[in-house]
């Protein structure tokens, strides 16, 4: 068996990237669980395996990589099992491609979102020194200011109009390209197709208004294709989060 | 030959990217000079190439590729000659990282500081409906905020303070790899030296008390192994700026 620890959040955004990475691969790993909403993270403990405090984290024989993307490719390289990104180098630019457009410009845009609507509003009835304590101990600057905005609820009209611009032509393009090939780029599963469900199946639940089975047709179809996929249902049983309960619940309504 | 049409500015930052792997594979090219100070970039004929209106983009047998990291992968995997990535996945794991952090954290804080104290005052003296029209043509808004910002000098000071702080700390990152490795993540000249030697080249001349031979001498003694591969030769004497003209002149100095 590989020797391979990993510290995750829930099974969804980063650290739901090396989870499914490695269950398509067929590799086992041993869970350590890293509460966001407890900020475990920025405590000291796991500071000593990622210094710059993000997840996921994975140690593989003694050796911490960070950078969820960049993960998936290791895992994709190092291990046997299904390849997880296709031979044609035109499909991997591609591939690529959609991976930098969710990393660095859309992905953003989803988690300032879930901070202002789901994060910030459930660590805000926490004592202030609590609070201030946590903010503290978080290592990079941008991220603490970040957070800050996050727990108290500061981020600018501006910021979050922005977020959700992004996140409409974000959904408009993953349409428009699901109505082009059965996967996010490519004709078969991929690392791509990891790392946009991981930001986009919250969506017909989060904002249904913009992602539904009559306006994004496509989206939900992918959605359903990946969602049944053997190694995101096994992935999944280790989430604890409501979101992913009440997706459970729309798909087996859709079942029929 | 193939037939490949690089859309480019300068031979640095972004559009050195597929300059210079291009180079190191021995492919032939046929350029097309995009020239950011006339914002080349956002007219009708080159927007109808990439949309996005970013530089750089190339077209391979009719096809468009663009978002230069990406494309420098795709120039590895497409074409013979030298492999541009190590074949051990740990080690492209690391060369991913770097890519990332230049891309998404480090190389925007080079950008900002470029755009204020290089390109805005340039650009400023032309009269302000030539400047507006230019901004009025730009497709994407956050594109179109960035340039305005640059244009008329509007980088607010906490912005520009964040970019020297992540400058100041990814030279000494990068010192501290480089007294590690050879080359940048790894022990060969890979895509992850193309990508950070454009963007920091011109640091011994544009920020020379972070740069210099005695507090950075593993940079320095890299900047220099890199600048005498022959694809680097080759692809600078494409070059018309100031800065690479100055930067051979430093570089035949420390000939000695």
């Amino acid at each position: 068996m590989a020797d391979i620890r990993l510290y995750h959040w829930e099974p969804n955004a980063n650290s739901g990237k090396p989870m499914l990475a490695l269950g398509e691969k067929g590799v086992k790993w041993e869970s350590h669980y890293i509460d966001m909403l407890e900020f475990d993270q920025h405590k000291p403990e796991y500071l000593a395996i990622n210094p710059q405090g993000t997840i996921p984290a994975m140690v593989h024989d003694g050796r911490v990589l960070t950078e969820s993307t960049a993960i998936m490719e290791y895992v994709d390289e190092a291990f046997d099992g299904p390849p997880l990104m296709p031979a044609d180098p035109r499909t991997r630019w591609r591939i690529r491609w959609w991976m930098k457009f969710m990393d660095q410009w859309l992905g953003p845009s989803f988690s300032m979102i879930g901070w202002s609507t789901f994060i910030g509003p459930m660590v805000r009835e926490r004592p202030q020194e609590e609070l201030e304590a946590a903010i503290e101990r978080i290592p990079l600057p941008e991220r603490r200011r970040a957070w800050r905005k996050a727990m108290y609820g500061e981020f600018a009209e501006e910021e979050l109009a922005e977020s959700r611009r992004r996140v409409a032509l974000g959904v408009d393009l993953l349409e428009k390209e699901l109505g082009k090939r059965e996967y996010v780029a490519s004709s078969q599963y991929s690392l791509g197709d990891i790392n946009v469900f991981n930001s986009t199946y919250s969506l017909p639940l989060g904002q249904p208004e913009l992602c539904n089975r009559e306006r994004t047709p496509n989206i939900m179809r992918w959605l359903r294709t990946v969602y049944l996929r053997p190694a995101v249902q096994e992935t999944w049983k280790i989430g604890s989060g409501r979101i992913v309960d009440r997706f459970h619940a729309m798909m087996e309504e859709w079942g029929e």
